[in-house]
């Protein structure tokens, strides 16, 4: 995956972020990261949608319409054939202090990567560990993709340390929450499940596209439930879901291994199918 | 109080942050806020202590030496009688995605402030509401002056759209923390009581001197408990301390009254007395 990347902020081409801004302050703001395959980003009304209820959430003024605008302009002047565009929209300058300005203009920071990877084929089965630390309870937050982001970045250094692809991340009750960066379903007895994100979590829209789309084209049904470590290792297989790769196999969580992916595939033929 | 602000980068004057940075991304580091009194930066060493913990529990290499030094470069520029200095340490560039590079190079951000209010008077006794949004159960992170900071964005708006000057914080199970930006202290029997901070919250600096130096100066202990909001109505006194204000009296929470502010009178002598 190639690392080189351009960013723009509100519209034009930049280096660097006015000071002070409170998404670097406070982490006072929400972010999208949405793919791009051949100069199309895909899904990005589910994006925008979740990006306005984290704004809502927030109480940053939605300036979404702008956002959709900037991410057009960007995204005509991409080239590759696969590339990745991370949204992110600040509350923008305020003063010294935690209270939110009266008057915020949003900064919208819009940052494209190439990717090397095609993104049209599934990812092979991943490794996973269970992370050690678990995601704070907080039911205003969950399901909004803010900038609040040190239990992911904890999770994944925990990850990269043990040498696996992704890591499962546990509630404070110990109960399933999804991975690090995506969202976990598990098949049993000829059904789909996932849990339930009332405290913790993000909505992830490949996650909706599965329960709302993918799974129903299938003739499978997907049940939102409070799920534990002992459902999982019951589960005939599991995978997850992200924006990048879309859906992923899942090979082995800890001591725990599964061979059957087919639920997994057919899936990522739902979304190649859309791809075209 | 004024909003003027100058803000310097790894020790040189900047106006913009070099981008992409993971302080923004994620809220990837910690921060100080750092008053400063006629040039001297007040209990540095307590604050330096902190950030050095917060360094360590994100595992962000301990930039603490270089930041002293920068901040001295910061200070003896400075002008005015009392001032603000916020110290943030991001973990500086990093490729896309939650996991922290290999060799991160820290960002140290100063951000000057100055003050218009005599830091050196005891604030009047405050007004607060109790916040609606409680505090996650993070143990991880419990403590530390992380750039995660959504929570109290949200309570300090609820503050101010109730016009008050502050905000009790609870946690999940509805026991007392703090407030958004100081820790709490109650009066009860001769004795102060603070809320233990193991699930969340941060160790103040004002907090550790009231515990450590300024009660025990006094005659008197602090207790380090798990509170509840009827310990709070059954108080005789209340107030709250961080690094502007050291401590200030409470007059009124929610519905609850209080006209003794003797023992956080006597407190902000002794810091008076540590000014000198």
């Amino acid at each position: 995956m190639s690392q080189r990347s351009e960013i723009w902020l509100d519209g034009l081409p930049t280096v660097a972020l006015p000071l002070p801004d409170r998404g670097f302050d406070f982490g006072d703001g929400v972010f999208e990261t949405i793919l791009v395959h051949q100069g199309v980003p895909l899904f990005v009304d589910l994006h925008l949608e979740r990006l306005s209820l984290g704004l809502k959430a927030l109480a940053i003024p939605n300036c979404t319409a702008l956002a959709r605008h900037q991410l057009d302009t960007v995204v005509s002047t991409m080239q590759g054939r696969w590339a990745v565009l991370r949204l992110s929209v600040s509350r923008g300058h305020g003063h010294r202090g935690y209270t939110p300005p009266d008057n915020a203009v949003p900064r919208i920071l819009i940052t494209v990567s190439q990717l090397d990877r095609d993104c049209g084929q599934m990812a092979s089965a991943a490794m996973l560990c269970f992370a050690k630390i678990r995601l704070a309870t907080q039911p205003f937050l969950a399901g909004i993709k803010h900038l609040n982001r040190l239990e992911q970045v904890i999770a994944s250094a925990q990850a990269k340390a043990e040498r696996v692809d992704e890591a499962v991340v546990l509630d404070q009750s110990g109960h399933l929450v999804s991975v690090v960066a995506g969202n976990l379903f598990l098949v049993y007895q000829g059904k789909l499940l996932t849990p339930k994100l009332d405290n913790c979590g993000i909505l992830g829209t490949r996650r909706r596209l599965v329960i709302e789309r993918w799974a129903p084209a299938l003739g499978l049904t997907v049940n939102e439930a409070i799920l534990t470590v002992a459902d999982l290792q019951a589960a005939e297989e599991v995978f997850y879901s992200n924006s990048l790769q879309a859906v992923r196999p899942i090979a082995r969580i800890g001591q725990h291994s599964w061979n059957a992916h087919g639920v997994c595939e057919a899936i990522f033929q739902c979304y190649q199918a859309d791809l075209v």
